[in-house]
């Protein structure tokens, strides 16, 4: 069975974004000889899903999935660039979380927090794949907010990478 | 020159006790095969530093550092149980650190999460090793909080241990 994996970056204080959603601080560590993991990562998808802002960073990047399937939990109508094939979906994920994990190939819960949050409570997510990133930045958006329930997870591997980033993998 | 260094245990989610200050969730990596570098940290230390919170909780525990210098930053009146040591501080703990930093061993900022941020804030922290516990708790005392500078640290070791126990060593 594939499976639905958060592989995300934080500060060590456990920021995804600055206060306003920004991601500056993480381009000191975009480097041409160091990956984290991530191209190996990316050729195990099939499919990714976003949250709404996150989407919206990604066309201010003007960065898209086009080669997989994609998904976007929005209750808002956002503007699709040339080329990109996103699919808007609101309402309960489970559904569509139970049929991306019937394909041979894993999904990717990129962000941002809301989303990752509601997927955490309703048990959707199998894996994370959290990247410590050595900078304490004091404030911003927390990876985990409103989390309703305690888990226990299974320590996969603790992996030390280049430029200070430690790499922890978790199974719900 | 020896160093002020915080050895602590958080959550994935970034908590260091309930939102009672409750550690009961650590008790099941309490365990008498494995000490996460405890022993070895302990035998570096001619002293620990702590809040009047975590004093309140040791003195709960009746566990104390009896064999090295003690000191417990409160502008409250706090107990001393029979052969305990500490030497209760206020105010500016700058000039205390300066003058531990002097000693052969190093100092044990032990916690908590009050204590640890006007250290971090006051750029008086030497080095961070934090235990990540493989748990989700949801809600508790976050380890950082209110931080007011931003800083870039230098990972030195990332560790695995039994348990699910990740290590972050770094250094400021």
């Amino acid at each position: 069975m594939a499976k639905l994996i958060l592989y995300i970056a934080q500060s060590l204080d456990g920021f995804i974004a600055d206060e306003d959603g920004g991601v500056d601080w993480l381009n000191n560590y975009l480097k041409p000889d160091e990956d984290y993991g991530y191209n190996d990562f990316y050729k195990s998808l099939g499919a990714v899903i976003v949250g709404s802002k996150t989407y919206e960073q990604s066309i201010g990047f003007n960065q898209w999935y086009t080669d997989m399937e994609s998904y976007v939990f929005t209750t808002r109508r956002l503007p699709v660039p040339a080329g990109w094939n996103p699919v808007f979906c609101q309402g309960d994920p489970a559904p569509l979380v139970q049929q991306l994990k019937t394909k041979p190939k894993d999904t990717w819960l990129v962000g941002g927090a809301q989303l990752v949050t509601s997927f955490i409570n309703a048990k959707l997510v199998d894996e994370i794949i959290l990247s410590v990133i050595p900078e304490i930045i004091g404030r911003g958006i927390p990876l985990f907010q409103n989390i309703q329930r305690r888990d226990k997870l299974r320590l996969l591997a603790t992996r030390q990478y280049k430029y200070g980033v430690s790499q922890l993998h978790y199974a719900f």
